[in-house]
């Protein structure tokens, strides 16, 4: 078995209203110095060592993300 | 500038749909082998040099996640 995290964030040239509401509402929190948020999905998978790389990879373009709007990035971890 | 990655998840014993719903549905569109998916949320924030990591855990604490039922995980990264 082994875990796998995929984290699908939106493309930089895509609007980002979620990250956008949280990086204008912290100084008035009172938290000062965050330049700039982004909110994506992080997804982690437990999968069986025969799930290979390349099967990784169609599950996080075909099925987590959308390839038009969304970028992603596929991590093994270790357990 | 620093560049901190913020992921948070639902608590192992919080029910997660979403990710129950991914899990269901891998094997309907042939992809096999993965045997738990769980969904959260991945936060990328630009942060000037001051921003100390008690200040981030603040951040992540008490306004990116729900404590109640959610874990989170901060992480600086390199750029």
């Amino acid at each position: 078995m082994a875990r796998v995290v995929v984290d699908v964030m939106p493309k930089p040239e895509i609007l980002d209203p979620q990250g956008q509401a949280v990086a204008g509402a912290l100084p008035r929190l009172g938290f000062h110095g965050v330049r700039d948020v982004r909110q994506g999905k992080h997804f982690e998978l437990d999968v069986d060592d025969s799930v290979d790389d390349d099967t990784l990879d169609k599950i996080a373009e075909g099925f987590l993300s959308n390839p038009v709007i969304e970028d992603f990035v596929v991590r093994r971890v270790d357990q």
